[in-house]
């Protein structure tokens, strides 16, 4: 028994959730430079959104608890060994992926305050601010919700029951990866930070995918996991981009252009494997429809709402009337994966254009079934960005079950992205 | 990381399958001061014998590694605490069951040499010595050839591979636990100790069994473990009694006396939940017929091989014709349990008897199908006295594919206790 150790435990305030300012998403650290560098001042406001209204937080969470978790967050400055990893580490093969001045910025960087509320048996949750800073908040908040609710479950778990249910937990990891095992040319990523079960267990799950999968497993969007295991930072952008510019967008012109200035801008920036266009901000079909010509030599798309099979041909149709050779393009699917649905897709695609998948919740919180009242089941919570300078933002995606903003701002999206009738689809986590 | 620990534990030239001498079953302790105080220079030489010719032990373990943990354990002596635990504890209720004289013994103790000749692909492993010092080998024996083989299996495994292993063999002890809790009036002790994993498994199945059975689990066999999780020693005579008493027998008539000999021994030095009866060494239904009638008196039976119910019907029937109520006798059932097995005998003697059980392999070793070519499934290895003052033993049991020794002896044996046909049942474990 290492009794220094014990005594040190015993000591803490506080077990901390997020530890680091980079246990977040590669890619928020990618669009935050993006950001940083072309709407450094652009107000932005983040909300927690609870789709899953029969989870009530506010009654499983204790508010004291969730304001020291954020609370810890808002200490944390970025290290000097996570400095220099952002700075010296390859990314996507390029050195100083991020630029001195963004560095030095981010070195003095602090979240922005948080504005809590119990409202009902939910909590409003909202982070505004700069839009670089405000932001930031976005994947620790989410990790903080969905691990104090689980450690609500936990707490009234005895020592052997814990054991069995972890064991359970990574007997089912295993055999997903088993499943996986089989699948000739798989590429796969771990996408599962913002809704995992706990950073521990996250990191479980990336190092059995390291032992299991081998080559076959690319990487992690978790940046302080990356660091940490020696495996690439997975990610390129998010919707966040394309709502925002929407939304400062004068007129309607200047809407129907946003989706394709994101990529403008992003074009100025990366090239090869970071040039992956996200199409449904606002529907697959319409955006590939009146995309500008010079979108089709991009590296690839992905698939991150909607029938995925539908999403995947329409990208190949677009890509061959462009002339382009489907099989050099890069399809990314990333929404609502496990293994069934990921064995599936790469039988279908496999050969017809190189496939890989980003894993999320399924993999890092897959603990459906495992406790009473299955209270450890992962369920739909995300944090947007729901207002810029004022203006509020809209997402409408290819499931209408997705689709967020204004009533009234819906309909003229719709009307000016040309949506017609969308197949809805249960959203699980 | 607790640095001086992994330096010490890095120092290790051994990982010792067993580490004291009180980490065998109860029982031994208890037959070990009866045969020390009635035989104590009787020379009995103990064999291993691996029922299971399909398992090549001596291609599976290396013999230096072999002699490396039998000659580690021929070190071990009485410690202190374990001392003081033997000399202070109340065992079946009792203070001082072990007398100052065997105490005085016993802490002087060490493990007679033994003899190791690899023939073909087995080990010739037996152990000769007084009587009360050669039966001590049985148990440590056992666990380290056990442990040694599943080591070799586990050698080969990659380090996640290894936690999914433990995680499914946990999960699946803990299944049977919970199986197990719906049985009203349960009552279950652990006799997994020769047979079992490792010394750490069996460990954390009896601290399983604690937490999810609370009082129907009355305790373990493992005298250590009894002592460390403070839990009830549980055990209280074995078939090697009489079967030197009768392989000592000087003729027939003898021989046929010579079972109750060992019990009129037994009841000079115990009373109460001690007083068990093992009818089976030359079986059942010809001993019970012919035992003395102070034998009904005793406090209960211990069914260990043959059709369980078959066995429990026989004592049911002898004590109803001696005047017995059998709702006040305790059957304890302990060949072969698994949970179905526990479950329909349970409901098929609960009430008419107490019925308790002594679940060993299958709880302690559970492995089958857990590693490639079901490398860490249990399999039918047993120590047993073969000889005693240069005679040979015999063993018949309600099974003849647990008879041992030799044939001409078998016929004898099988005459003088008027044994007739006998159904063969498969030796799992």
């Amino acid at each position: 028994m290492d009794i220094a150790t014990r005594v040190y435990n015993h000591r803490w305030k506080l077990d901390p959730i997020v530890r680091s300012l980079i246990d977040t998403d590669f890619y928020k650290l990618l669009m935050c430079q993006s950001v940083f560098t072309n709407h450094r001042d652009t107000r932005v406001t983040f909300s927690l959104i609870n789709r899953a209204t029969d989870v009530p937080l506010a009654k499983l969470i204790d508010e004291g608890e969730l304001r020291e978790q954020l609370d810890h967050i808002r200490k944390l400055r970025l290290s000097r060994g996570e400095s220099t990893f952002l700075r010296g580490n390859t990314f996507y093969g390029k050195r100083q992926m991020f630029r001195p001045d963004f560095m030095e910025w981010f070195e003095g960087f602090q979240l922005p305050p948080y504005h809590l509320e119990r409202v009902g048996d939910q909590y409003e949750l909202t982070f505004e601010g700069p839009w670089p800073e405000a932001m930031l908040w976005e994947i620790p908040a989410l990790a903080v919700l969905m691990e104090l609710r689980s450690r609500a479950v936990l707490g009234q778990m005895k020592r052997f029951e814990l054991q069995v249910l972890y064991a359970r937990a990574m007997t089912r990891v295993w055999e997903k990866i088993k499943a996986l095992q089989g699948l000739d040319g798989l590429r796969i990523a771990d996408f599962g930070t913002r809704r995992r079960h706990s950073f521990l267990w996250q990191d479980w799950c990336v190092q059995a995918m390291m032992e299991g999968l081998g080559g076959c497993f690319i990487g992690t969007s978790n940046c302080l996991i990356a660091m940490r295991r020696e495996v690439e930072a997975i990610g390129t952008n998010a919707h966040e981009l394309p709502m925002v510019y929407a939304a400062l967008a004068r007129d309607d012109a200047e809407l129907a252009q946003a989706p394709y200035r994101v990529l403008a801008d992003w074009q100025a920036e990366h090239d090869g494997n970071l040039r992956i266009i996200l199409p449904d901000t606002y529907g697959t079909q319409g955006f590939l429809d009146r995309a500008p010509d010079w979108l089709a030599e991009w590296t690839g798309i992905r698939i991150d709402s909607g029938a995925p099979e539908a999403g995947a041909e329409a990208a190949i149709r677009w890509w061959k009337d462009h002339g382009q050779d489907p099989r050099e393009k890069l399809v990314i699917f990333s929404d609502g994966l496990d293994v069934e649905r990921i064995q599936s897709l790469h039988r279908a695609f496999f050969g017809r254009v190189k496939v890989s998948f980003g894993w999320g919740t399924l993999l890092t919180n897959d603990f459906r079934g495992l406790a009473e009242g299955d209270g450890l089941a992962p369920f739909s919570l995300v944090c947007k960005a729901i207002c810029a300078d004022g203006r509020p933002t809209v997402k409408l995606s290819d499931n209408p079950n997705k689709a967020m903003g204004p009533d009234a701002e819906i309909l003229r999206y719709k009307r000016v992205f040309d949506v017609g009738t969308q197949q809805a689809q249960t959203v699980q986590v």
